[in-house]
């Protein structure tokens, strides 16, 4: 066999390739029915990734300047909980897995509380690396590198 | 068996439960790499399903007016091809299943074009039927006899 | 005096530089208030004057690929009164003054109803014409005479 | 005269009466000209002033909860440079004027820089004090005193 099999070319992840970053609830996120607009939390997960990428080193607009990109090619969500206005959610962002050109990220949103904290949703996010024209690249062997290093401190 | 399964409790969808909206994009949905935010796709999947609704002489709003609502409880998007400044987008919203409690909408955008319309995502949005507590509901008779009507003629 | 005052450079807008286009309210466009969030409207406003320039000819999506832009400037909003759910608004654009460099485009936004309509709020957005590198260009004399013209049949 | 003058009825501002939050632009705040869409500095700004008043002990949470709440009425933005992907914004929120209805909060967003920070945009938002049925109302005095005090310490 020479073609190697999916598994064989996905990495294994290190426990570390964690981050969480906060996001309070405003009456802008809110609807009707006063809970978060589903819609939200698709802006809650990029800041989450482009976040564990700046606290690894990794600066997406360095990225950028050397011509590449990452759309989203794949989005799933589970809402199980609704969050609300004045809510400070927690949301955390692992690296879900790395192939030659992709990158997927998995989310949980937590609402802390005096019982412990509530899990609101959970959902995963496929990125791939393109070049300017659209055209998938492999992803710069020091941006692997970068993506599957644990954080460093940050402010 | 008294317990009916899952697949016997799902409803059979008419060929004719899809209806199709129309999204010129503008400068808001686009972002730096010069194509559609992948958020805006969510916001165009509501207008759809809220329209297929309207379509059929279901009013959201007398919905809400008896205390339901139906927000979403799981998403999934395949982004395909990305949409750019200026395109107008056919939104093409289907019936997908219907359960007791729950309606699945499924979704194919496309860019119409010289040469045939090209397929730029597709995705589906499954809802969940409750009350104003957020407690899960049966959805109304009526509103599942709308559901799985034809459109009625529209301006 | 060979240099014009600002007044003489301003030009006089025809009656007919109006133009009205529709938007429909959905779950994602209210708030915890059960009202349209009021940042929804500066959407619209874009929207209005895209549609303003396309029913003139001129195609904004043309005027980026000659390297200009029209970045807003300046943004002034009276809200009167809140739109709700489901309410189709009527926003009027007008276009409300042209200099060498600037266009000015007025909003009346109003919402249909069985004793005529009502004033929801009314708006202005300056714009400022630019190349790619934000610097400030003269209106091509192209752009400036299909911005005077009345509109042209549309579907 | 026993009708007081509209500059007597508002009560001078402390100095004090200002607070700052930071805002890290996404690829969600860009457009294809690759700066921040207007739009977005709406939403910096209700975070603005949310902040300024959690910071001073004044949830709004529970001021909605006393069945009032603070519609925008007026809200004035002079865009002056663009911001771009990546900058982490100065938001100033500055309290500007207080009557009996009404709040007026003053915006300054910055650049912050190796050589000063640049002055991107500068805004005011008059808000109103109304009751669930949207009708005008008092702000309550201890409101009042909350939004003149100065910040308590905050994490």
């Amino acid at each position: 066999m020479t073609e190697p099999s999916a598994s064989a070319r996905q990495r294994p992840i290190p426990e570390h390739c964690t981050s969480q970053t906060l996001e309070r609830i405003g009456v802008s996120h809110t609807d009707m029915m006063g809970i978060v607009h589903h819609s939200h939390y698709v802006v809650f997960f990029e800041r989450g990734r482009l976040e564990y990428m700046r606290r690894r080193g990794l600066s997406y607009k360095e990225f950028v300047g050397r011509g590449l990109h990452m759309p989203v090619i794949e989005l799933n969500v589970r809402y199980r909980k609704p969050a609300l206005f004045d809510d400070e959610l927690h949301v955390e962002t692992r690296l879900g897995g790395l192939t030659r050109v992709t990158v997927r990220f998995e989310y949980a949103v937590r609402r802390p509380g005096a019982e412990g904290s509530e899990l609101l949703l959970d959902a995963s996010v496929q990125l791939a690396c393109v070049n300017d024209a659209q055209r998938p690249r492999g992803l710069p062997a020091d941006v692997v590198q970068q993506l599957l290093a644990p954080e460093r401190a940050h402010s």
